[in-house]
């Protein structure tokens, strides 16, 4: 189970009620942030997103409608009394842009555990699930992020009853962990489709991005422009207009899309919805406390 | 005419409906902003403060919920195509943050002018008025500022008509200024009751606050706590509680206070605003969008 929480649709600029990039995914106790612009701590407190609980801040780039909610978060988790480490993921920079912030906030009683991702590419594992990284077309280096919940295969107990396994050993097995000279592929089937949630912004529409949310459970994606006259605009600052996400999103055959990173010009999100879902029908204009829990498929 | 508008209220941490510390003093075409705690342009937007006509951001001092807006304030301004000078005051080290905010955000297409307060004291004009800083007294070095707006004496046509100065010459003088051989002096009576606006967090109470408010219209204070109960914690951590404000107010003759800069812990604003009453009657729990038009006194 993955709940995806929307805590800033907006892009560059604040509106009263858009805050600057940011979303939350939590899954069990644990919630990873992707971006934290200014603004993320209120958000989060808004609309439920518990801040004591993010392991890991997963940064795209290091704009300021991105990052500069950074210090601030820190600084209130110092103040709720965190001391474990917290992992903060980014593009080449990451040192430099996590100094200048240091600087600013002064020090604090948790470790930060910092992943450069050279080349805006990398795997690691939070414990919200898989991460991998892979490069986004902007005007900067900025990296993308699939964020994979795994799934075991199916328990099978009369063959784990045939190999004489102990059944207090069968829950063991069944989360994939070696115990009393079983091992899992003893017991278990083949590994069932997980859950997969991919963030895509900010960015111009890119292969790397179409194969990375390929059958995603859902793609947040930069759309920044909600009219397609802006075409051009989007191609100059390297972003995507809301039909470009949609047609991205029927290419790569997610099941849900949701569109972000709005421009402060957008004020009314139907039409770009509209547009959006002229190429995937279940596309949807993405808001400020917008949430979905995905749920592994029935068996 | 000065018009004074609380952009966020709250201390330390945020709430979803108060942000952190900030107020904004327009005069005419310009304002001036007093901290600038994350969130700070959101406030802005929401609460009809034209970002465009800041021209000078006064810092108390460096702790994060007073400063992290910076950068993205400066990013909107650029966005807006800003390139007039934005002052920035505050007391020794301002020059250490401005430069982290710079590596964060990157360059500027306008110029930063620091004013950086030696000792927490300074005098100098803006668009908006008079400043004058203080020393607070907080756990860091913090300023207090009062800002002023002067008043001419009364013009007094007699004596203008019968120094023989022409017509065309005394809207001039009535502004303060000389003109072809004529002084202000000459038609102008005693300088008039102006009016000033005190802010005054984060501090405990203190002589320089007191001083620095005598009989001011307006002052804006510290009121961390809202409980007598926690009278130990504010000593502790240098800030004040609703009912030392109150009497600070009471001692130092203003026209009106204004609670501002609540912990997180005070969501009920009533018992706070009744402890400062009970020496100050006109004490008001400040509220985030709480504007206020001060006038000259009538003649």
């Amino acid at each position: 189970m993955m709940t995806v929480t929307l805590l800033g649709t907006g892009g560059t600029q604040p509106l009263p009620n858009r805050a600057l990039a940011s979303a939350a995914i939590t899954v069990g106790g644990s919630t990873v942030l992707l971006d934290c612009g200014e603004g993320t701590q209120t958000a989060a407190r808004r609309w439920g997103v518990s801040i004591y609980r993010i392991d890991a801040v997963l940064l795209t780039h290091y704009h300021g409608d991105h990052i500069f909610g950074l210090p601030g978060l820190w600084q209130t988790m110092a103040a709720m009394g965190r001391t474990a480490p917290l992992t903060i993921a980014g593009p080449p920079g990451l040192e430099e842009i996590i100094s200048a912030f240091r600087a600013a906030a002064g020090p604090l009683p948790f470790e930060l555990r910092l992943i450069e991702l050279a080349e805006c590419r990398g795997k690691f594992s939070l414990p919200a699930g898989e991460v991998e990284a892979f490069p986004l077309s902007h005007r900067v280096p900025c990296c993308g992020y699939a964020l994979t919940l795994p799934r075991a295969g199916r328990f099978d107990p009369v063959r784990a009853r045939a190999a004489g396994i102990p059944v207090p050993y069968w829950k063991v097995l069944q989360r994939g962990e070696a115990v009393g000279g079983f091992t899992p592929s003893q017991v278990l089937g083949p590994a069932r489709r997980g859950l997969k949630v991919v963030y895509g912004t900010d960015t111009r529409p890119c292969e790397a991005l179409c194969t990375a949310a390929r059958e995603a459970d859902l793609l947040l994606m930069d759309a920044t422009y909600a009219d397609d006259a802006d075409l051009d605009k989007a191609k100059r600052y390297g972003h995507a207009t809301c039909r470009e996400s949609g047609e991205l999103a029927a290419r790569a055959c997610v099941r849900r899309l949701w569109l972000t990173h709005y421009s402060a010009a957008v004020t009314d999100l139907a039409p770009g919805q509209a547009a959006a879902r002229e190429a995937f029908p279940d596309a949807c204009a993405g808001q400020d406390g917008m949430t979905i829990t995905l749920n592994f498929d029935a068996e």
